[in-house]
């Protein structure tokens, strides 16, 4: 095991009628900011409810935040909140409301161009404290402190993170996301798996907890993945996936492992350069990643086939079983793992490669040793 | 699943050259009170570890707190403290000395006779903040607002909590546990074990990942706490024990789901009666809980035969075998089962249900209809 440092303040209020346990977590002369996306929390009365939790403070609201949330959206929310002297934030939806309120929270505060805090990786040294009311489970976002952000006019899309974007509080009731479309859902699905097979298909070291807990989740997700996406309003499965969603990305199951994150940052330029779905992205780039890096994560990749898969027989041939079984589970969500089934072709893995090599990105992976042809060839791989 | 309310706001700092790292998480000019047990982490240097980390500061030591720490001890260290205006509190020991300094803490800004707060469950207002540095790992007392305090005077040994008590951090260096007894490693071993299954072992409410978080604790102190007990100095073992140790019982395996403590409750009765240790109480009561219990825990008794234990066959085979085993792992760390082995009689289970009764303790168990009668039902089981 290595050694680590892991806490997480956020305090997670699960349940049914969750929301209405938020306003005593907020103080009762807060000056609030109500961050949201395209309008579905407003119709589905999450919005509504979130503002009678918090009758009797300042509010004020903030929608139009888009998937892969731009600087220039956020922006307007920040001179917004600036204006009206906002000292909390609330946001409601899913990573991207979540990742885009993160990044006002830090800008609000911040001296100089707060898009530093991305392209440079400018330090964040204050922000605005923020509550997560999840409509989407997926990205985890709601319990820790990462973000990704991006920029429309350059393209870009880029992480951050401060352990001062915690969310104080989380309020989590899976029955506000049952009137998600499932598309979303299998989205979801695939980002919190994963999340979790970034930070534990690497290399062994002796971590048989950390390696436990992180199949858990995954065995989980393979049994109510399917399941929730049958049946939308069922509330234990959702439940469930709302649960493992956090977990997957909570600072829990990474701490004391090697952690990869390859397959995230090579989905992130597919998602800048071509508008593709997070989650999508992801489904298509991680089997091809593991044929590519199949060697480097030989052990491992047994591993997770012989216990999460159940597999059986030699070494390699349940390697190539467990990437199969990894893609047909993102196709029987309805998740494509073919950039030819999303209309890109053989151009894209030069394109991407250069992309990276752009944003200086060129030694990703658990060993930092997946340079921007070996990208290339991965892409090649998902073709 | 159940709704739940989770945080867990403990950093933990694990690894190596970890208490280097305590004095960044304390104030520079705070008044340091540093209470310890027997004195084996004055012998061993740590406690000149932890001082030389906090250099700078007002440093004062109260030692000799003992195992099943007393009020009548931990009064004294609370009188010191007040006089000598003490602000933190850093524990260095195991969970006796972090559960006592966590009664320490509470009762030294309180107003009136601070036993209350066990005898009468008294609110905690106000605590002083502490830090933890674990040299035994067992109860994870470092990462939990647990305390479980004894008063020798009347023979009561009585669990209290509140928020306010988690440790501000806790410092978790594996090798700092090398040099113990490989009888107090083999009762953390069993308290770990048995703080997992009394919140995993109730009655099933659909939270599957939950019960496969608590199934990975279980299979990993299975596989871990043999090799630390025959290997005491490697390092990799060590250091799963106790991040299982401190993941037992910090509260995220208990969120959603049930939670029984029958155990617990009457071993601290054994314990306060008789001086048996801990952990040796919970080995012999299990067995024969599960046994008496066999009929309202069926479907998870199942489920942990063959998740944990690997079992086939018929449900009952099944339930024997899981019980036996679980009985045979803990006579394997040379932990006793018997009330027999350890020159208890049959006068015990009467006496014990008696001192349930005097502390109020009626109705134990997930299902609260664990009775008097039934305890001592279990503890002849036990003889």
């Amino acid at each position: 095991m290595l050694d680590f440092t892991y806490v997480n303040p956020t305090k997670i209020l699960f349940g049914a009628g969750s929301i209405g346990r938020l306003g005593a977590e907020i103080p009762a002369n807060a000056r609030v900011l109500i961050t949201y996306g395209g309008g579905s929390a407003e119709r589905n009365g999450t919005l509504a409810e979130v503002e009678a939790g918090l009758a009797g403070r300042f509010l004020s609201r903030f929608g139009g935040i888009e998937p892969n949330p731009t600087s220039e959206t956020l922006m307007r929310a920040v001179e917004q909140a600036r204006r009206e002297q906002i000292d909390f934030l609330v946001a409601v939806g899913g990573g991207s409301v979540t990742d885009g309120t993160k990044f006002i929270a830090a800008a609000i505060p911040f001296d100089g161009e707060p898009w530093d805090i991305l392209a440079r990786q400018a330090p964040v040294t204050q922000a605005i404290p923020l509550a997560a009311v999840v409509t989407l489970p997926a990205t985890g976002s709601e319990s820790n402190a990462f973000a990704v952000i991006s920029r429309a006019e350059t393209h870009d899309k880029l992480a951050f993170s401060s352990p001062l974007l915690y969310p104080r509080v989380a309020v989590l009731d899976p029955a506000c996301t049952f009137s998600l479309p499932p598309r979303q859902i299998a989205n979801g699905i695939v980002d919190a798996f994963v999340h979790v097979i970034e930070q534990y298909l690497t290399y062994p070291v002796e971590a048989p907890l950390q390696d436990r807990l992180a199949e858990s989740i995954l065995l989980t997700l393979i049994e109510v993945g399917p399941k929730t996406l049958a049946n939308p309003t069922a509330l234990a499965p959702r439940a469930t996936l709302v649960w493992s969603a956090t977990l997957a990305l909570n600072g829990l199951i990474a701490a004391g492992v090697p952690q990869d994150w390859a397959t995230h940052m090579i989905g992130h330029e597919l998602t800048a350069l071509y508008g593709l779905d997070h989650g999508r992205t992801l489904a298509i780039i991680l089997p091809a990643l593991l044929e590519e890096r199949r060697t480097a994560k030989h052990d491992k990749l047994v591993q997770y086939g012989r216990r999460v898969w159940g597999l059986s027989g030699p070494d390699e041939a349940v390697i190539d079983q467990a990437i199969a079984q990894t893609r047909a589970f993102f196709e029987s969500l309805g998740v494509a793992t073919r950039l030819s089934a999303v209309g890109l072709g053989g151009e894209t893995p030069d394109q991407v490669a250069r992309r990276l090599t752009d944003h200086g990105l060129t030694a990703l992976g658990e060993r930092q040793d997946i340079d921007p042809d070996r990208v290339a060839a991965i892409l090649r791989r998902a073709l």
